[in-house]
């Protein structure tokens, strides 16, 4: 049982973090560093953190569990730090990040043989706000938590983050780091890119003012997630290049194909294809997979 | 001010266009048509229109305005009986059609010279749920309804057309076919065929369960625009296909230079073009202009 985490990041996703296993602990002892001191007294102030480390070495002393919840970018030099530091010989880490090769490679090039205590995670929930006053201890209630062990890692390593998450009232799924990339390129990081590129367009064109005066139901819930983060969504895009890149090939592919039938008029390649992708999203919608 | 209207469709485009002039007009007299006749008689249960007419004669023998709420496919052979009938010589036409230049091309060519009286319009309006039952007398209140006035139209015969949409409670645009298409083939059928697209590239890939199941809010609101009728897509892809093919090049292309930028890691004109996209949707969210 987890019993002291060293928390890296107090936002939204480490907060809630650690909101949701103090429900379930109350006992927890949390020690929360930030690189926003502002966000890490606002953490405090919460309740959410007892104390502000001064430094990694602080942070993890005491700690039986790492959570890394920053953003992707600083990933590697968090894992610097923690190399140079002394920790407990029976810390497990963990993370939060969207991308998971960048950061086992990450890992892997900085802790060593010291890789087998780190767990790569990643848990499929947000919200549009962010920051230390955005933490819910319900956020991962019902949730998706990808957990993608490591072959160094010991089993009972990777139950206890695992049995971290399910007290968070998480479901967790494992599964090869390769395939959560692949499939998190598909489902998310893609449909970002199209999402980022149809407002793009429309901006930059003749009539743009207009265009958008006039947009309705269908561009606001395409384009919502336009709104995200830039530099979060430059960093997932760099750091999933080869997953993101085999999915953009395709989907320039399946295009160029609609663009043919199109152009060709042929209606039954179209309602084909319109056909597959509508009993597809109504099945899913109701809980049914293909 | 119109006095009797001939419904050509009995949904909710056409119920719902009913319900609102007999808001304000409550002496209003409307003849229903509906090629499903169970549409009809459903309409004249709800009390949106007074009689079911036997055929297009009836329709129109008292109407003053004349309103063609039916796939956009139906509109030829509408204009084609229309142009065989006898009609009131004050009679005005208008139509709901999701695209205007081929529904302009088939009343130029059914109507001749008679194409005068046809004043092709589109409101931005409408629900996930269809037919009679879904009718709203609010449906069109604030929302836009675009005008596109021909050549032949006498300014009286647009103001009439105008008029009854603004009692609808709708905002009216006047624009040019041409640019009516471009303006929707950008914000709304470029963004139907990406979404389907998205969601037929999923179902056919590796892990599509996997991926489905694990897909979040971001594929949610992407992909809701995917569950739409693939039969209505299909003919709005093939009737503006001039329109959308212009913009599907343009997105391939743009999307080509993305995957250009991940590929040579070029995190800053990924981040400049997500940075444009997300200032512009924050500022549409907020009803600013760009």
């Amino acid at each position: 049982m987890t019993r002291s985490i060293a928390l890296f990041g107090t936002g939204l996703i480490g907060g809630s973090f650690a909101l949701a296993l103090r429900r379930r602990h109350p006992d927890l002892h949390v020690v929360g560093r930030d690189r926003d001191l502002e966000a890490a007294r606002r953490a405090l102030e919460l309740g959410f953190i007892d104390t502000i480390a001064g430094s990694v070495a602080d942070a993890v002393r005491d700690a039986d569990l790492a959570f890394l919840a920053v953003p992707v970018a600083q990933m590697p030099g968090l894992f610097a730090e923690i190399a140079a530091t002394p920790v407990p010989a029976d810390l497990v880490i963990t993370d939060a990040g969207s991308t998971k090769g960048d950061v086992v490679d990450a890992a892997r090039g900085a802790l060593g043989t010291g890789v087998a205590r780190f767990v790569p995670g990643h848990p499929i929930a947000g919200r549009e706000v962010h920051g230390p006053d955005a933490a819910l201890a319900s956020l991962y209630e019902g949730r998706d938590v990808i957990l993608t062990p490591l072959v160094e890692n010991p089993p009972a390593v990777v139950a206890r983050v695992h049995a971290a998450w399910t007290a968070c009232g998480a479901r967790v799924t494992r599964m090869p780091v390769e395939q959560h990339d692949r499939v998190l390129a598909a489902v998310s990081h893609l449909p970002h890119m199209l999402s980022y590129a149809l407002v793009a367009q429309i901006v930059d064109s003749a009539d743009a003012a207009l265009k958008l005066g006039l947009a309705g139901a269908g561009f606001r819930d395409f384009t919502r997630i336009a709104a995200s983060s830039p530099e979060m969504w430059r960093d997932i895009a760099l750091a999933n290049r080869t997953a993101l890149l085999a999915e953009l090939d395709d989907y320039i592919g399946l295009v160029h194909g609609l663009r043919g039938a199109i152009d060709a008029g042929d209606g039954g390649a179209l309602e084909a294809l319109f056909d597959k992708a509508s009993r597809t999203r109504q099945a899913w919608k109701r809980g049914e997979m293909p």
